[in-house]
């Protein structure tokens, strides 16, 4: 599997750490279905796994320093609670968002997948937030704001699969995948804030 | 305000039976701003309800008789317990969905849109499913089929808002502002769900 680097902290796909999801595999082909995704898409998908794998970095650079440094409502969780910043914990969240752009080109969307992506929300949610990376930081992220930065992640990503020559076709096939991977996603990583939200409505 | 027909039975914008919001105009703005909605996203959806105008009818059959028809997860939200058609429900809802267009195009987002994008989500729970038209049906949309299906909205737009012989950038922006309203919308709704979740988990 390409990673983007030897080493990523945190990043336990397919380990035994990670618990297995609440959703099963027949909700997820559900899901496929009713978002749209089809054998074109995952064709799609691994194109724009090709296209961005050296833009990584640049790409989750756009998005932390470019975009969610400025608005201080998402720019405080990645702070302590006082506003300073947490050199590591970026450092670290960032190489795991570069690999959740690959994870999410590259890998079958099968029962690792799907436990990782449970994984992805508890990581956001109060039960697991600032512990794969020991720190303190906000407590949670609300889930209105995955949902709200979902669409900045799905128009930002277009130029970056533009960058490397492909028709417009295929740029528009790529960038129709992406976003319905992403609306997949948010869909299952609204399970573990609802499964939550009995004891603590992080909104 | 433009309306797809004189009468819409079971529309109640602007009217008192509509619930006061629990999300603040102070929240609203705050997701604006992650969803990275600017002034020009509003001159682009004024823009796009000129041009959907007279294409509401047409879209809504896309999007009912071209696509939830043939899922069945989710044709029977409004279909009977035993899976026969429900042709009322169908046509009033049918004429709330036009309508819901043009507001999403043409309505200023303040509290009275604000009420109404929550009871747009209470009637999709089981707090109110059904209740507008007095019909019987399943009890609730499951909120993952609503992730879901918004990308469905979002790329089946693009042909429409085209049709009228903008210029490429004009449907281009028109289009980011669509989807950009569709991912606040979305986050605006999950908020019932998640206060619901508690006694009913609706996922």
């Amino acid at each position: 599997m390409k990673k983007v680097a030897d080493e990523i902290c945190g990043y336990t796909y397919r380990t035994a750490t990670v618990a297995a999801s609440t959703v099963s595999l027949e909700e997820l082909e559900q899901l496929k279905v009713t978002v749209g995704f089809t054998p074109e898409d995952e064709r799609f998908l691994r194109m724009a796994g090709e296209v961005l794998a050296d833009q990584t970095k640049q790409i989750v650079e756009h998005w932390r320093s470019g975009i969610i440094a400025g608005i201080p409502n998402l720019a405080r969780h990645s702070r302590t609670p006082e506003g300073e910043l947490i050199p590591r914990y970026l450092a670290q969240s960032n190489l795991r968002f570069e690999q959740w752009i690959l994870d999410t080109c590259l890998r079958p969307y099968d029962q690792d997948w799907l436990n990782y992506q449970q994984e992805i929300a508890l990581r956001h949610t109060s039960l697991r937030k600032n512990q794969a990376d020991a720190v303190q930081s906000t407590t949670y992220v609300p889930f209105r704001d995955i949902v709200a930065f979902t669409a900045v992640l799905n128009d930002t990503i277009r130029p970056y699969l533009a960058n490397k020559g492909n028709s417009p076709d295929e740029v528009a096939g790529m960038h129709r995948a992406w976003g319905r991977s992403l609306q997949l996603q948010l869909a299952l990583w609204s399970r573990p804030y609802l499964d939550l939200a009995g004891t603590s409505c992080e909104w």
